[in-house]
């Protein structure tokens, strides 16, 4: 079988086996296939450079790849089961294409190494993809912040009504954690943006390869020295990109617990667009937020793939096969959050708010904070303050909450919810 | 769209949100629909002997259903993306056969009781695979053990050579790790055997269903009475499942991690069969112990989907659709372990045994423990003897490890294996 | 130090060395002393019965293990800091009581089988208070049950107002969960009663103990027979025991959740008992149902402690020190899970509910269901029901919730809660 | 109780809940309370900046704190269960001292922001401190592979023997990824480093705090400005800390399995010192290699605590007391990754290698993918060279492991360390 590089003529390998070795790596190679393709290309230019090929083979080993990661693209070329895993599938096709020149681009690198970077560059393209969506999100909700900036809308803890509060500082605060998240998203970027490739197996080779030129080629910040290293980061780098992605997940989580509470009717303070709801099959009389229950649920998909990737690397040095086994988790996850990230900004802008239900909500006894930290800044003591607030609980429902909301004045509270500065903080995580 | 049970006509539904709501839901349905397929069955006969509906009906559903049962098992009948999900396919496919009558088959029932007990079905099913494949593992690893009973074989604690001990006592754990395993396969069966059929979305109906009849007729142990016990169940059972699973994939670990130590060169106690290993894309001297690393690894994957599992329920009463979530790590669990048990009983058959490499490798000093225990049996303190052997650690070398072998008599040790007792350990949970 | 069973004169121990290595084992070897010196005086009798220990010393040391017991009990004695762990402590113990004698106790055995099998009976005995403390809140929640059996209170899903429903069919969701998961609480005892002591440090001795007297006196349900799957259990058998008691917390956290929003003022529908409520430091308002909110965290404790359990033990066979690992995780969820069960009988009973808010929150379209299954009943074919009530959604609200509850007569729904049922399940789990 | 501040007259508090409700929580405050005083003084003097607190409060209040700091430092103020939590003492401490004017440190804020205060500044401390254990724990590696720089030791894939490798590359490789973790640690640290303090309970208040000068007192690099967003942080800024500090445990980890495999006998390439070994209770003839073992184990504890903490925190917006539960995993996995941060260089410093065990174990087919890269590199196919050296895998043992080591010239392989660039990177993570 021309698929399996280390099959020798003797080797009788059981079915069963076969299939539980290649698992999906196939169909999970579909992601990385044209950033091995680049990576090939940088590779055998780097082999140029070095003297390690001839200009005449690798430029036309080069323009083979071209071709490849065209017909990739136009789906015309399809990674399936034929292949072992994407990096046979692209030696095959330069052997098939090329005849004995296909065979050179594989001096100086293995599988290892070439799994190796061709994860790292999907990882940039897909954290860049995920951190603008985060940013549209961000930008969304700074939009609702924008909208109903002075909005009363109830304040909770413990889930107990506890003091007035807006719904521009509501969505303000989703504003400016999807702004953290998306700068976090930057950093991460920065720190997995180093070059695996040329550390072959992980020990190196007896060539002088041209990896300084191979990294700056590919765009990356460093190389990676150690190869030794750049072999144990298989799991490592993984969880970081995961950890992440979590930090948006966690956010989208918040923002679809509130949703689901707001558009329960007991709440009754918010309605989603009717495409961001679906029907029942047994009761004719609701829509349901399903969209808002599935990004809830995103962030266990994303934390328990890193915790399947924790998990997964307890490995003294040197590849293991069990590295194969990165990869469901990562992709599985970052698919997740992108799927997440493309909706949340459609979410954001079909909310509607019921202004009148989220006034009534907020009763007499909610006033009590802002009372007692007046009474406090008149000369009180805060405690005494308290003491005396809690005896006069029934005469807190002459206040208004558009008062109240007017009046909280400490930066980012509701009076002064500095939505500029916050707008600057997601424009700086866009330039990140 | 037929498909959409819930849409009414002034529906529209991006179809961006409608591709992430419907997530890989068919393809996984696909596991799930002869099982769904059954209780359907089950549930229009409990209807007919309800008064519910005609028993001609009744005869006309089952039969059409029976055919489709029939045509899915061929592969004749495919599960795709014409349909919303296995529920909606089946009520399509009876009224396409059946017209209008087709249509009564949903009285009584919801999507969610459905894919509760089409769930249900699907574990004791695969629960009961996974125990044919983990005896199949005991046995595999008690032949080995009489195979070998009484060989030399280094015995290590913290990795370090430790005291003599044999090739019968390293395989006959594994038979009784696996048999208890088995044993809690059966137990958890048990655990989950509950029928949530007729609770509908959580609630129940107003209709006298006959749910002990059909609860009795789907062969379950019992019926889940609480509608709402019935919906919350929903992540419970499936985290329980997998905690089970678990332990089998703790103990392929275990032995996965000692085939690798013993198949390393430094060690040299193991060959494994051909067909368990692979060659090396770069290293033309290597044969690689892949199947045993992605056994190794597959823990990992039932540890992450039970994380998965446990983070994404924590959610109040009734149903949400972030239940939905269950579904893909609960398959993709299941199959590893399926898949790995598979390859057990061969894995094991083909290990063969360097027995002068094992017997060279247990030196001098490993007769230490022997010799303490020797000496404080004939009545020196345990403390002094551990003293006493520390200064005469030279001494030890003319013992022999077989002599240390046939001398541990204590139960289960390595000169009273407990073989048969073992085997009829396996035997009991069989037959649980 | 005398603390230190190996040290040799030669032996300078770093002193951050030998603080990272006892890590909290003193402490944590506090719940398991009782554990370890029953287990301590089954092994010297059976050690006398085998004829490896007079008589006379068998009884000495029996009486002084007997005095040790009683002086932990009163607090008199007190692990601590001066000895390196339980274990030596009971042997520092002796030889200070009774000189030489007190020596003969480590005969036949090792560190590695005295905390296991300490653990199992330490286990088992958790276990059963866990067992006891859920179905005294089953009790709790069949009560609840049976007090407001018919009250009305709406019903969800996805978080939306979707059928009537009663506190009755609620209530009765809890005590038929904490059924189910105090029989499984049994059946992982039962799995878990096997008796490891008398397998030394993994390969057993070259002693003829006399384990399966051991076994029987310990009261264990079998004797793990393999010495090396005795020490490969450390990790399993925890792993299990927390699967099992996790399925408690997850019961206990939809109770939480539940509990969470019907306290909530948009709610309404609950009050708890005042003891079950805490002031809040700035809001004078407020009563803070912190009590169910750390009822609710107490999953992820659990959970957290399974996932680090699994993690900890990717090893090969053979005792290593990372086991001791599995302590802190153990003791920690399980102290949480008895601190839980110990609360949530009383905060059951402290519940109040308010049967006209519950009333007022079941809408005219809530009854939408009931009306589509009568059509349906009458012979109209679902779908078409549930197309024509989407009509008439205005007609609905004439419909009493009442009638509706009483309507619902599926077994198990409101109308039929088949109480007793439960609490023979419950009764049931309880003799397990 | 002076130590409750919500307790009001009429409040009975269950003692048992009272418990639960504690928890750890005045022990792990100790951890906390330095930086909680220290936030208190930022805090009152920014009162006084504001006009709301008289220069005189302000100063004496600040006098008082400066002594409570100290009395804490030294130990003449223990935080034990006389308190409720570390801010309540505080306030009753500052009420002993100064009577009423003690009471006015509490305007303007609420425990909501001084916990979230306090962890960001004890977690800016506690990162800066594992950072410089790591970036030790570089240093160690790369002195190890200065030393050792040429010394051959055999390169293992899959755990085989693989190719020859270099004592020199193992080390780097750890120096590396020590390195690279460290700089995560300072990025960690920057996306951390944001002042919550002046959010209150999580609604900002109605004062006119001056927030930007108490966060830029409090050397922050910029202020959390959206109040919700502040407790909404809660969790995920643990978990992110935990995940830098994960991939610390991890590069250990992988150091711990490879010393656990080089002190094996089976391997005999290091010894540990022995102050890095413990000896065994029952076997006179051992050194354990218990401290490895425990680093290893400790990755374990961090991964538990972070799928702790994602479980936890599963919430909608606002302070919930679940979110007291982020400090006992926090505290926990912190407080192990310094104590294992402190050992790893003394741990390092004390492995001595067997030059000529290691140099035994490289055998003759180790060299086939030398020889194959220089057929390669010569002409021929690699996939040929590859099939020409596998039949000639005998004639490959005249090779020299120090040759190959020496040829290995791709950067960062064998011969080409780039020891002086990882030392740069070593030094720039720590400039971060």
């Amino acid at each position: 079988m021309s698929g399996y590089l280390w099959a020798k003529s003797d080797t009788s390998v059981n079915e069963h086996v076969q299939r539980f070795c290649a698992g999906e790596d196939v169909i999970l190679d579909r992601e990385l296939l044209p950033y091995d393709i680049e990576a090939s290309r940088a590779h055998v230019r780097g082999l140029a450079r070095a003297g390690l090929m001839t200009e005449a083979d690798a430029h036309t080993i080069e323009e083979a790849l071209g071709t490849l990661a065209g017909r990739v693209e136009s789906g015309d070329f399809v990674l399936d089961e034929r292949y072992e895993d994407g990096h046979s599938a692209i030696e095959v096709y330069l052997v098939d294409s090329l005849g004995e020149a296909g065979k050179r681009v594989h001096l100086g690198r293995s599988r290892n190494d070439q799994v190796a970077v061709a994860t790292r560059l999907w990882l940039r393209a897909r954290l860049g993809a995920l951190r603008e969506g985060v940013l549209a999100a961000a930008q969304g909700a700074l939009a609702i912040a924008r909208r109903h900036e002075m909005d009363p809308m109830p304040g909770y803890t413990h889930l107990q009504r506890a003091v007035p509060s807006s719904v521009g500082l509501w969505a303000a605060s989703f504003a400016e954690s999807f702004a953290e998240d998306a700068e976090l998203l930057a950093m991460t970027s920065k720190w997995l943006d180093a070059c695996p490739l040329g550390t072959a197996a992980g020990y190196g080779v007896n060539l002088p390869l041209d990896r300084v030129g191979v990294s700056d080629e590919l765009a990356f910040g460093r190389m990676t020295i150690n190869p030794m290293h750049a072999q144990a980061s298989r799991g490592k780098g993984e969880v970081q990109a995961l950890a992440a992605l979590w930090q948006v997940m966690q956010t989208a989580r918040r923002l679809s617990w509130d949703l689901s509470l707001f558009t329960n009717q007991e709440y009754g303070f918010v309605q989603l667009a009717p495409e961001m709801t679906t029907g029942s099959s047994i009761m004719p009389n609701k829509r349901n937020p399903d969209v808002v229950e599935l990004i809830r649920a995103s962030a266990a998909i994303v934390g328990g793939a890193m915790a399947e990737l924790q998990q997964l690397v307890s490995l003294p040095s040197g590849y293991h096969r069990d590295m194969q086994g990165t990869k469901p988790p990562l992709v599985r996850a970052v698919r997740t959050g992108l799927d997440v990230v493309a909706i949340l900004p459609g979410l954001l802008e079909g909310v509607r708010f019921d202004a009148d239900r989220m006034r009534e909500a907020i009763d007499g006894p909610m006033h009590a904070t802002d009372r007692a930290v007046e009474l406090s800044r008149d000369g009180l003591a805060f405690r005494n303050a308290y003491r005396q607030v809690g005896e006069e609980l029934d005469t807190l429902g002459e206040r208004s909450p558009d008062a109240s909301v007017a009046a909280r004045v400490s930066p980012g509270a509701c009076a002064q919810l500095m939505l500029d500065e916050i707008e600057r903080r997601i424009d700086r995580a866009g330039d990140a």
